[in-house]
């Protein structure tokens, strides 16, 4: 069954009798729906009632509907109106636009505006280089977007991937101190999208492509990266990347195995896929067998796709054929980036001893978890009510935190295996277990390490300083 | 001779003996150079001397330099370094992302971010009007330049126009509530333009066109008008069209003439005299002759650009051929939009008894405004160091506020006429006079007036809400 979570949370605002029994008797009724109630305030009262705004978490969206029915039921209790949590955080998004020094006197307005601030633009002019001090593109990030493959959800067009962009904007400042802005493309057109994110670039100190699909987005990725002199990122492929190999680090410490020797499997040869192929082999993983639909991606192959092309060269040298269940037996490590459900526990019984599986497929796993920990010793997901989340939140804010701080012009597979490195130094050896190989999101060392990483690498070793002072204190 | 303006304000950091006559020496030292000193502070001090921060005002960019040079040669004094406050206020920009909900618990993520982000991108996807209520678009406005008209400094580029977009959202929040973002574009083709600000328009509510240079602007413009839902603002056009309406209903009341009757005379027919003419049409004016570089434009004249040919059309009934000089004479009105110092006192002299002039050419108006006012009843400038500025900030930010929160999707004549007049409203009848037409920049009624009158007139007379609380009081 369901569990409630937070991300269900709904509010209602419930008239009762005014005696205690009542009281109880609606939480209790709450409770029995499988809600569960956090908080109930009194929001207004007589001598003859209450009303009560109670809080509670739900198992899916209907279940206020399910609950409100219920209180509807009791004698004298009526609900007036319930609201949910999550929407109403929405309400209106959720980052804004905050002036750093406040213009409340001619003094203020002759600097920040004219005609103050033509001696600043006639210096931009004279020296385009100044724009990355004088300007918001020392901090700003454009979050960019074509709504074409948004989460689990698919091709829900820009103004629906919005919300996302917003929340990733937000993690972006929170962990980083990154200005990030949502760049939600009405277009799914790759040359139209290259052509507007380089005549955007002028505000921007670094792109974070998000949320595009594949294939577009590798050539869009591409040639951003060879025509734009700012940072550029997919956070799908690279983001990824980065926290898989940090995860991996760590894991093969816990079984004392070499990233050199180990068989890595890898199920999905999308843009994640893709991309932790790549990192995993500038880290020094040799044996790599990649399956996609259609089984296993193997040297002398032809693809139309050159980045499956390039997978098919660089991996499997043994030439192995068949599928990803065949593929298993005796692998060391399942990275999966595909589908849900399709393996069982039985499948990872046929890998190695001490095997590792990250099955990253969200919000299903490609193998149920519990499962899969009964024959792996390592376990990682995607999700949060599991050990061991692989999340990207952990690489981005970082990273992009290093590079505006050492105006690097763009991402190198020796930055982000840098910062995998970082993350996974945040993991103590004596913190290190199976159920503890990556750290939780919520750990501030995380973004100050990866960012300390990728200044020292992109300044060559030379020490470059941030104003940024960490996430706030837990 | 130039005065010390708080826009060349500069701080010298001054090693000084420790007595007090040294400190009162370096102090009239810089006096003496035409500085205006504002505070000297103590950074540091030994028995021996003293590091003084000394701040003051300067006429120009090179005025430090002479300062520094001069107390060079006084005895015991050392200029450890000096810095302009202008820049330093520009460090890093002068705006940034901040998030509205911090995300500090797992709680908050599952609501902001994944997995419960989710369900509100699937309710935007199922009805997309929800945007304007779940996501930033509800208060957010792109100010699009392409670099090519800013300021006085002509085709500076999109990098070099960016302090001036990001003053622009400054003003925004400050004045209106609004969320701005600069979109400074490294493109100047028309049909590009128009293809980006398409693209981008998910994430916005509406859009404000600035520092395009004529003919460009006004097809983008029109085109955008003519394709987006959302409302397009040209505030080189608009904007100063509705400031020079409400100064001009208040000025012909001083005066105590009606604007269907006065013989008004334009000086500069690129985007802001086109705006102007179409809005005091609007407002019944009938006696309007347009001039530009080669004298006046009338009826029967052909004219390539389609805007000239819409002045010329619709301007100058009588048929007047001539010079601005000329068409001065008798003349009730002057509103230059043009150039600097083409016109004399002498010239004002010949406009009709109680005559306005309104010279808005900046940085240096159509004719000296001490002069003109020897010979007219009204003068108003752009210039902040004289009565009457006409400055577009008493109109973007009320005008985008009203529009936003009427969820209006186009900008009409009506809508900026009731803007001006709304603007003009709040100098009361016992407070109007010559010296003081249009109210003062930092009034805070200004920009409530105005959106409450655009919120009447977008909703067709029902009754908007706004979340905003006003700008800060003075």
């Amino acid at each position: 069954m369901a569990l409630p979570s937070p991300s269900y949370t709904i509010t209602l605002r419930v008239q009762v009798p005014a005696s205690q029994r009542a009281s109880s008797t609606v939480v209790a009724a709450v409770a029995d729906t499988g809600a569960a109630v956090t908080g109930v305030d009194v929001a207004h009262s007589t001598a003859h009632g209450l009303v009560v705004d109670l809080t509670c978490d739900t198992v899916d969206a209907e279940h206020g509907d399910r609950i409100a029915a219920r209180l509807e039921e009791l004698e004298g209790v009526h609900v007036l109106k319930w609201s949910d949590s999550t929407f109403l955080l929405h309400l209106g998004g959720k980052i804004e636009v905050a002036v750093k020094s406040p213009i409340t006197t001619r003094r203020d307005l002759s600097r920040a505006y004219t005609p103050g601030v033509a001696r600043v633009c006639t210096a931009i002019a004279d020296n385009p280089e100044d724009a990355r001090r004088l300007t918001i593109k020392r901090n700003t990030v454009a979050v960019v977007t074509d709504g074409t493959a948004v989460l689990g959800l698919g091709d829900i067009g820009p103004a629906a991937a919005l919300p996302v962009m917003e929340g990733k904007a937000a993690l972006f400042k929170q962990f980083g101190g990154v200005d990030a802005w949502p760049v939600c493309l009405d277009t799914t057109d790759t040359d139209e999208i290259v052509a507007i994110v380089k005549a955007l670039a002028p505000v921007y100190g670094g792109v974070n492509l998000e949320d595009i699909a594949a294939p577009r987005c590798f050539e869009i990725e591409a040639r951003l990266r060879a025509e734009l002199d700012i940072p550029v990122f997919h956070d799908d492929q690279h983001g990824t990347a980065i926290v898989v190999l940090a995860a991996l680090v760590n894991a093969l410490k816990v079984v004392d195995k070499h990233i050199s020797q180990v068989r890595v499997v890898v199920s999905g040869v999308g843009a994640a896929g893709n991309a932790i192929i790549r990192l995993l082999r500038a880290q020094g993983a040799r044996h790599i067998v990649a399956f996609g639909r259609t089984g296993a991606l193997h040297p002398g192959e032809e693809h139309g796709d050159p980045h499956r092309a390039w997978i098919a060269e660089h991996t499997n040298p043994e030439g192995f054929t068949g599928s990803l269940r065949d593929g298993l037996a005796g692998a060391d490590v399942f990275i999966g980036v595909s589908a849900g459900d399709i393996l069982t526990g039985a499948d990872i019984a046929r890998m190695a001893d001490d095997a590792i599986v990250f099955a990253l497929a969200n919000p299903t796993p490609e193998v149920d978890p519990v499962e899969a920990s009964e024959h792996a010793t390592v376990v990682a997901t995607g999700r949060s009510d599991h050990p061991n989340q692989i999340n990207n939140v952990l690489a981005f804010p970082g990273l992009f935190r290093g590079l505006l701080d050492s105006g690097a012009t763009e991402i190198t597979d020796e930055l982000m295996r840098v910062a995998a490195l970082a993350i996974a130094g945040v993991v103590a050896d004596d913190e290190l277990n199976s159920a503890f190989v990556i750290p939780g999101v919520f750990d501030h060392r995380v973004a100050e390490s990866v960012a300390e990483a990728v200044r020292t690498v992109a300044a060559g070793g030379r020490r470059v300083r941030t104003s940024w002072r960490g996430p706030a204190a837990r």
